[in-house]
């Protein structure tokens, strides 16, 4: 590898110059080995941030950020992969249906996941809430759960894209998190370096989403795709409004029950539009057309699925869900229609009540979270129930209240509501 | 003090906001005590670099940067005091008879000092030539040389400004020394934490300075003379030419013996030039009308003033300067006029000889340099000596005859000469 100097990539990219294959491999590599120091790739990820990066730097960064670490193989498995990702919202329990959803249609699902940090959930939190569930697996019980199950939502081994994990980590506390070229290829390292063979992209976009506007998730979602079409991977993506929770329920336990609720054929009806929008989407990519996942659910083979994946990972699928020591409810103030119900009040409010964590080496509580009984758009009367606030500490629930004000709205008259689509956009393919 | 977070001083740079006076005051005393962090402070000092600072954040920072440390008090000497800083430049040793010729006119200069880095030399390493000589005097020796002698130049106590000092350090290691809010807060304030009365400033353009255009250094100069208005010190700018070495001589020892020559009532026509426009602003600034340096060059007592200085830092004036122990010329390849005579190429050269440093702790050649025998305009005949390169060390010849290549042009015709004022134009006052 050529030799290069960390001021003189700083400079580059400072002074609005497109940086050479030679000096991405070098600074990423460079700052993995610790060659590159802290301070000096802080400053060049706020360069980065200012000044872009063209698609070709961003996919060299990327590549880079992939030959930092090992690469996992699923080349020997007996059916195609397919994964998910999504860009965090709230209330987005999707994963724990989609899973097993699109095992049970014959399509291998190698999902690794992570714990949550702010007002979105993790994906291993809620899973974490079932007695018994393990995150943590080797490579090889990863694989073999894959062959046996088809499906697996685990815990990503420290061996993937470790440029990343530093960089990332660095990147939270210089303010440079928010950086398309970074996220992108934060994101598309991982899921290249895991192998999967078609990949599905949920960028969400609204109040309770890291993107807000549509502009800037459409960006995000076009560089992720062309990143992993480059690479070989199967890439789509779809935009989907988060202005207003997914599903009634965020929160660990509580979204894992609403997950059931939807493998068995019920459940609201947004979580199984998006449930079988993205699963579509990984059988396409994957090559399998024949199947419609409606059936699957329809005929409980996904319910088998999920047993089988929650099972295999030490968890025990009938266990009822952990529940809340305390609860309150928010009531309507008056006869109407729902016209607000802000996904980032609600996400605030379950991370409040002990959902979520404020530091990576906080707990989290199994059973916390917002209920709601009503969505934007539905006719309320005064002194219903709205929502209800679970929590372990009754401490917590004025803080979960504070974040609340202004978050829902009942009008009297609802023709200032407009209905808004859940899947905004489809990207690639 | 208010408490802030790093994170949050660094998104509202980032996104352009205007820092109040008191994330500005938190973060400056947060990166001196620790709790900022390198990694933070250097995507800070990013976002200044690219997104700029108003007049009123640059005036709070620089008076942050002083309140880290101690200020020193001139108030009880005898005389006003008056401090010059150039922006640096090669040949640039004006200050050695600006400060004893200033003393002679009744103002007393207190002259803190560094070494040099890179192409353009130190004072302090210049006046280390002088057997005997020491940089390291104590705050009251220092006074007490002010008082007595009206000069002193020496280096700057670890006390002033610790902000600074710490944040050079980082900004060299992270590609963000070239941000104006930075460089005009770091010379400022020092020499506002220094006590001076008044202060002129020696801001050069051209090859061999910091700044490569006139707009640029123009917009240095204003910024740091309204910092230093603002601070109640009396500050002028003279904008100086850096396309061409001050005098005829670049290297540590050398340059002693041409500021000798200055005190004696010699020199080359532009260093006196220059010494006694600075003297003038300096005077001028300490309230000191009535008295014409040029006569206190020609009757003898800035050369008292500088033997008394010298002296009194352990050196003795009369000690014949060291001479290198190899030397070779660069001769003129033809009848013509010296059209080209580049001030990096010389500096370069000079510091290829063992006059400069690459890193801090590296030493430096007393005797090493360039001598010139002609300056641009000069009509020369083929065979002359242009230049005389010294060194201890012959082996590096042959790399600072490389740094001159292209940098010395002798045209058969001189039509196409323009002279180039030494002083382009003066800011403030």
């Amino acid at each position: 590898m050529a030799e290069h100097d960390a001021v003189e990539v700083i400079l580059a990219k400072r002074d609005r110059a497109e940086l050479t294959d030679s000096q991405i491999d070098w600074v990423v590599a460079g700052y993995t080995r610790g060659d590159v120091a802290d301070e000096q790739m802080s400053a060049l990820a706020m360069a980065i941030l200012l000044n872009g990066m063209t698609r070709r730097e961003i996919s060299r960064w990327t590549a880079a950020m992939i030959a930092s670490g090992e690469r996992m193989d699923f080349s020997g498995l007996s059916r195609p992969t397919a994964d998910k990702h999504s860009t965090g919202g709230v209330g987005d329990k999707i994963t724990l249906p989609l899973a097993p959803l699109v095992a049970a249609c014959g399509v291998s699902v190698p999902q690794l996941s992570g714990r949550g940090l702010g007002h979105t959930g993790g994906t291993l939190d809620k899973l974490e809430a079932i007695p018994g569930w393990r995150a943590d697996l080797t490579n090889e019980a990863m694989l073999a759960q894959l062959e046996d199950v088809g499906a697996v939502i685990c815990a990503a081994g420290a061996g993937l894209a470790p440029a990343d994990k530093k960089l990332y980590a660095l990147r939270d506390v210089t303010g440079t998190v928010e950086a398309i070229p970074l996220i992108a290829s934060s994101i598309m390292s991982k899921k290249i370096a895991e192998g999967t063979g078609a990949l599905v992209l949920d960028v969400k976009v609204g109040s309770g989403a890291f993107m807000k506007d549509v502009a800037t998730a459409r960006e995000l979602a076009e560089t992720m795709v062309a990143l992993g079409t480059d690479a070989g991977v199967a890439t789509t993506a779809l935009l989907t409004d988060m202005s207003t929770p997914l599903g009634l329920t965020a929160g660990n336990g509580l979204e894992v029950a609403e997950s059931v609720d939807v493998l068995a054929g019920g459940g609201p009806a947004d979580v199984v539009e998006l449930t079988v929008a993205l699963a579509r989407e990984m059988l396409s990519g994957a090559g399998v057309e024949d199947v419609d996942p409606a059936d699957r659910l329809a005929d409980g083979s996904a319910m088998d699925a999920w047993r089988r994946m929650i099972t295999a990972q030490g968890g025990d699928p009938d266990a009822a869900m952990p529940t809340a020591r305390e609860t309150t409810t928010v009531k309507a103030e008056r006869d109407g229609v729902l016209t607000r119900l802000d996904a980032m009040a609600v996400g605030l409010a379950a991370w409040r009540l002990g959902a979520g964590r404020a530091r990576k080496e906080d707990p989290v509580q199994a059973a916390a979270g917002v209920v709601m009984h009503a969505k934007p758009g539905d006719t309320v009367t005064e002194g219903q129930d709205l929502l209800t606030l679970h929590t372990d500490e009754p401490a917590r629930f004025d803080r979960a209240l504070e974040a609340l004000a202004g978050g829902v709205e009942v009008a009297a008259d609802g023709s200032s509501f407009t209905p808004q689509a859940l899947v905004i956009d489809r990207i690639g393919g």
